[in-house]
């Protein structure tokens, strides 16, 4: 029997952990579930008779010298914070990782060790980071082996409400971490366009978005995501001069949260005192120069921001409770953490409403050989979420992580050191059985 | 004989390590210099006798334990990155320590650790922070005895060039590490005015700035500088309705600086590929969007800024060399990294200029039990550097914590714990022997 140690049983984790447990039975697995709070970890394992659910710090050497020691892999599903401390453990126990994390730097500088233990340490596992990067290797080499150069490389990646779902005027629900949603942005982007390197500031960041179609949800909008330069080196893409990652909103989101992060209202470093006695109204009167006039607050909110006192921008504002009576109440000691619990209030996805993962490549590539023929290929991943079960993101993030699992423990993934998805002998076996779970990738290639 | 530790012997720490030095022979003191650079170590002790220089790695534990064993006192003169290491290691060998970094929440956390020991960890002794909060809290302890009741508290503190000095159409020189000019006010300010909390964002901070006289020198602009609330408590002032620390500066700086902010020049979490090979001008198109029309650069940042193409801080732009033709070079990875570079080349001390300390305080207090009689209290420090000998900026930085060093030796600093220079039996004897090295306060009353 294998023994599975996953870490962290937090919103983002239940699919995962659910499609180990059901299909540990039949691949004689043991699934022990680990967490801070062994409340959630117990919720996670159910009554699932293959798995079982410890408390767990990871700040415990004796705990982790324990369970690291009978774990045959670690899924690795806590804050990016441990994954250093996780990554070393693993090396020092010879243990596989496995995670669905962005993989650090300095994650990156123990790949001769795990060589050294012939283990792999595999992060990026997730949606985006992981399917994003799987899917991108696969069309880019397979666009190679036909003789193509690549000039154009754009992807766009979001979790966002499914069309029909209009329960808000900023079309957007929480349906992950809401504080990564309110500090999106924060170290500011750059990308290339036209052979030309831009970055930005990110207090300008949401004001530089365009226009995204995408098959059957209709127009989105785009702005940059993070630095796109490093994945030139990392896809290979020297020929590029337009590389761009982008995340994906419904449009007019990031006008208005344009506004909100101009105000100041996503600062997490200043903990602002008595923030829980205040009214929201009190609080964004905090972020305007010291009021002289007896002009509204809204009026005044608009006149800072150079917006129209009655236009959508300042309705969306108001929807969001900014100016309301209502005292903050809660835990918040910073801006951020304000407005990271009136996202949570506001942008719920409602009970019987069906979230959706967005995934869309677009390619443009020329073929030198072929009389410089030129085309643009577009690859479009539209998922769904079942109310009644999962939610989209739920699924296509813990589903890489959790097939990552199942092939190294069936030795389908013989590969040592510390790696993200972006080599065949990992994307290829991964990609086919996501396929089999249904995730499927439409194609459209256009002339041009 | 008593044995001193000094480590680090960076730029800023001549004075102190030359004070030092120059008391050891009449106190029977020997002064250990360490620095990870020999050279620097070796420099700053030069021919005295009653010192030795040794290359000192913070990161060697063995070393630390030798060294600390020895040691009668640390004074701490790293990065502040190492404050937390360097106070465990003084608490694990009870060894008092000095330093003139701002404390940081988990050193202030070892209080108890510290008076287990015995021992003082005093941190905070420079000028700002050092001289600023000591020579505040004389006033505001003085003012209570008085039976005053202050209602505004604002304290400003500056490094600049002395008023002689016009190297520069910014009358700025960097006399300390120019990596905290480049960066300062990225986490944003806080403060109170009218008895209203305000915050401002890192990207409005340089807009909202006011002038101050000051006698001598003539009128300077000031910006907020960091949190200012947290001192509320800290110095005890819970009637103050107006309570700002601002960063002061010759008018004019501010304007141009917001406009480097505004365009993203000082961001140094982005690493942008290539930098050292592009020119300044190249450099700055990266900030600015895409370039369609054959406009001027010039006329196409100030167009983004909303800036008159002809006008001063434009011209003050122009003048940094930001938009050379020379090849950027040197080792910068990131923008901030240019910018820095950029500042050490343009903005230096020239040899025989002197450079100017500035501290103010402007408290306003009233005595209930004379009648409410209100008045404004403005205490006033200038100090000039000596062009053949030591800056300012060097001198008060160093002498507090030189004199700190030389008060706990000699048993007149007989505190336990985690301290600051907020309590009389610090400031008091700290004070009267900063007074005796010629540093004054002028003070003036203007009844309100």
């Amino acid at each position: 029997m294998k023994q599975i140690l996953v870490l962290g049983a937090g919103q983002s984790t239940t699919y995962l952990i659910d499609y180990l447990l059901k299909e540990a039975p039949k691949e004689d697995w043991f699934v022990t579930v680990g967490d801070r709070d062994l409340n959630a970890a117990q919720k996670a394992v159910g009554e699932y008779a293959s798995g079982s659910a410890i408390p767990f710090d990871i700040n415990d050497s004796t705990l982790r010298a324990t369970q690291f020691q009978k774990a045959d892999i670690v899924v690795n599903l806590l804050s990016p914070l441990f994954q250093h401390l996780i990554a070393l453990e693993c090396i020092n126990y010879g243990k596989p990782m496995v995670s669905a994390s962005y993989a650090q730097p300095r994650v990156k500088e123990l790949d001769l060790d795990a060589n050294r233990k012939g283990i792999i340490i595999l992060n990026e596992m997730g949606l985006d980071p992981g399917i994003d990067h799987m899917s991108a290797m696969a069309l880019i080499h397979s666009l190679y082996k036909q003789g193509g150069v690549i000039t154009t490389f754009l992807s766009y990646g979001a979790g966002l409400p499914a069309p029909e779902v209009n329960s808000n005027p900023l079309r957007y629900c929480v349906t992950w971490n809401p504080r990564n949603v309110v500090r999106a942005g924060e170290a500011g982007a750059q990308y290339m366009e036209d052979g030309k390197i831009k970055v930005l500031p990110y207090h300008n960041l949401f004001n530089r978005t365009w226009t995204v179609d995408a098959e059957g949800v209709g127009t989105l909008e785009a702005y940059p995501n993070r630095d796109s330069l490093i994945y030139r080196e990392i896809f290979g893409l020297d020929d590029v001069s337009t590389m761009i990652r982008g995340t994906l909103r419904y449009p007019g989101w990031s006008e208005t949260w344009q506004q909100l992060v101009k105000l100041g209202l996503t600062n997490e470093t200043m903990p602002i005192p008595n923030l829980q006695k205040m009214t929201y109204r009190e609080f964004t009167q905090l972020f305007l120069p010291l009021h002289i006039s007896g002009s509204k607050l809204t009026n005044r909110v608009a006149n800072l921001l150079n917006l129209s006192p009655t236009g959508k921008i300042m309705e969306n504002l108001k929807w969001l409770g900014l100016f309301s009576d209502t005292v903050i109440n809660g835990e918040a000691t910073s801006a951020s953490d304000v407005l990271t619990e009136l996202l949570k209030k506001k942008l719920n996805l409602p009970p019987d409403a069906r979230d959706m993962v967005v995934l869309i490549h677009e390619i443009e590539v020329r073929f030198p050989e072929e009389n410089d023929r030129r085309e643009r290929l577009k690859t479009t991943l539209i998922e769904y979420g079942d109310p009644a079960g999962f939610t989209a993101i739920a699924k296509t993030v813990g589903l890489p992580a959790a097939i990552a699992t199942k092939l190294i423990l069936k030795g389908r993934l013989p590969m040592t050191g510390c790696h993200i998805p972006i080599k065949p002998a990992i994307y290829t076996p991964v990609l086919e059985e996501l396929k089999k779970s249904g995730l499927k990738f439409k194609e459209d290639v256009t002339p041009l």
